[in-house]
């Protein structure tokens, strides 16, 4: 299998550890694309027309799109049930709670964007400071309920959250999360033990 | 449950449908919800702190959220295996395509933000260009594969696309999708022949 990948996107992060922790990494062969807002990438668009990453090419030439269903696929092959429960309410809780990661990296894109590579007269503070206040809303949230998270198995959730934090630790350096959340911040470092984390944080 | 709602969200509908199709709609309380981007909303920041349509609050006061983590959980409610095959290569051809369909509708969303939402001189054509193209590339990849959409029986990609197909005409109706891809033109003429496809198309 082929992973599209680039070490600085926080959704190949998140494939990256599970598959690291499903035991499944030495099968997947990291394919590095560049892709940036408002560049066209004629050649990558023909995978994915939408041009995001991560993308896993299976050996059969079919893909799998989406970070979320890449890592439910390698759970399947892995056994099932490992990162994501098979049935009951927690199962619904880490979907969802997945789901909320997900809008959290998506609103810090969006600013990123918005804030380093809009160009600097066509900014709207406005936008930026509704995605932030979405992503920090969403800190506050998982800040509440962090010891119960850790407490349990590692689980999708956990991994995405991992990589929001290490997603705010490389694009907002000076945005003040450890200091606003202890809870996620000593959740960090605790995950930071684990090989998959800290291999694929992001570069410096 | 209840299901926070507007009718003009593409991804509140595709819960409806599916909601429908399952037989599960009388079971569901729509709860109206105004969402905008740069608005602050905080009492509905307190459900969901991205402030994103639709989530289901189940009766225990649980929260589901994401479109599609709703749809699989009634589809589960409803026995599972209905709009989203349970196993084998089809589940994961459905899944995938379904995120590159949400993927096209967060770049029509995008678009609509920078064309008409976000004041007139902040807004960078390379930005909504490059989220059109994509949209648009992604019209083109559906297009070519219709036809083997439309032979299998209902499914949640299909839901997606038709939700993508209504939320072009609702809000790019001068687009011409219909004229440059007529067989995604005669899908969604045979879906809106649903009695709940009909009745969720946005307002006019």
């Amino acid at each position: 299998m082929k992973l599209t990948f680039s070490p600085a996107s926080p959704f190949a992060r998140k494939v990256r550890i599970a598959a690291i922790e499903l035991g499944l990494i030495d099968r997947i062969e990291f394919m590095p694309v560049t892709v940036a807002p408002g560049t066209p990438n004629e050649e990558y668009s023909k995978i994915h027309p939408l041009k995001k990453l991560p993308v896993l090419i299976l050996d059969n030439g079919e893909i799998v799109a989406d970070s979320y269903v890449i890592v439910e696929y390698l759970d399947e092959l892995a056994g099932g049930g490992r990162l994501i429960p098979a049935s009951g309410p927690l199962r619904w809780k880490i979907k969802s709670d997945h789901s909320l990661l997900q809008g959290m990296l998506d609103s810090m894109l969006l600013c990123r964007y918005e804030t380093m590579v809009r160009p600097k007269e066509l900014r709207w503070k406005a936008w930026s400071d509704d995605h932030w206040n979405r992503a920090w809303k969403g800190m506050a949230r998982f800040e509440g309920e962090v010891d119960a998270m850790a407490a349990r198995p590692l689980d999708i959730a956990q991994i995405a959250l991992t990589c929001v934090l290490g997603y705010a630790d490389f694009r907002f350096p000076d945005c003040g999360w450890r200091k606003a959340c202890p809870g996620l911040d000593a959740f960090y470092r605790k995950m930071l033990e684990r090989p998959s984390v800290k291999i694929s944080a992001p570069p410096a």
